[in-house]
């Protein structure tokens, strides 16, 4: 069994190693995370709402998180490797979150599911993806 | 056939509607369109290359803008409704590049496939990806 | 709310219209299927295990049957636009089953998420996937 | 540089291991493969046309020919990890061809793209796709 990672743990890791995510960590056990976009409200997309590629960042960063608790631990060089995702709604919102869980993890990969919404409507998708997060090969 | 549209005018409609896209288009015709991110150096990742979240963002513009051109004209209603992206090796560079080459037009969308690379070296693709389009049904 | 449809009905159609699916529907609501292959020992990969285009057949099998939930009616002019699978482990097994679960229903198309599973460990999945299927356009 | 690997060995370690996979290999270099489905008449979907599932044997099986190709020698123990497809056109048609191009190869895995067409149309896609073949690890 793994050891257990902090939400605090996870969240100084990437201020440190990559800030410009500006995504938050919100949970993390061994088979699922949840994590939080800090929305620009800049970079919203024509209509008002929050643009596919801001929700593609928050995919790929909530997969990040899920891939450090199936290993353990925090991990640079773990990488995406493939990430489809598929737009259901509109994403109108002042908040963003995605909850990604555990699919398969091996010696070389994790595989996981993650599904998006706005504020207090997680059951009102906004989108949904599967990913690949590669694991360094160990000697 | 669709008339044409000039790389000016795709340009001029994103600096309107959706700036933070920060994507110039490069060209533009009925089957292809290419794309240029301008790259934002406090958004690299660890290791100084170009994230994936930026790669997925430059994929999805590029495919954008060929669906302005597979249809003749710029259109805000026409959304992503799926992409997914293969990262194929580090994207290390000073800038990054997309093309998007049209599958399908069909009365409901447009589906293309879209390579990214670094600098000069179209050959060495740096990710892949394919994704749908949809076009505003008309009545 | 969609006039409910029975399992009789899905495999009555599929019997008539495309035989060759061999895949049988066991539950049908308005969003989710289940399905079960009908494996065919000669097409076994090698290694024993059931073959990668067998899972994807029964997954697209599977979220056909939850498209006919979704809308209430079988519907032979539903067809797949896309489909991304992984696979996750070998499966090995006698029987093999799938559950699709609705991710969103609109004018167009039906989008669903699926899983895979031998025998009677459904939490130890064999493959995952998600797809489009387009709907005939009402006038 | 890979030793170069012929059509007829392919054919042979395929009828060998798999020979329901009923794909034939007619080209295979280290950076490409096509190949062609044989067509069961009995397995056509409704109207007449080549199913989904059966598009994806055969986008799946260039892809295992594009493996054997990049790495040089047939490799039963290299296998898909994700496959994604998308489906452009009705595939109608007395014969389905499909090329495979190779993305990436590293260490762990080739990465490859596909499009599939019906007789002597290849510029008439009538599916598109991409997909990840696992290396076995060398210790």
């Amino acid at each position: 069994m793994s050891p257990i990672l902090s939400v605090e743990e996870v969240n100084q890791f990437v201020d440190k190693v990559f800030p410009a995510m500006r995504v938050s960590c919100l949970e993390i056990t061994e088979t699922h995370a949840l994590a939080e976009l800090i929305v620009d409200q800049d970079a919203l997309r024509p209509g008002g709402f929050i643009s596919g590629p801001d929700q593609f960042r928050l995919a790929d960063a909530v997969l990040w998180f899920l891939t450090f608790g199936a290993i353990g631990r925090v991990e640079e060089m773990s990488v995406t490797t493939e990430l489809s995702i598929r737009f259901l709604r509109p994403a109108i919102g002042q908040r963003l979150y995605a909850r990604a869980d555990l699919e398969v993890k091996n010696r070389r990969s994790v595989v996981g599911s993650v599904y998006l919404w706005c504020d207090d409507t997680p059951r009102r998708r906004v989108s949904t993806g599967q990913g690949t997060y590669a694991l360094p090969l160990t000697k």
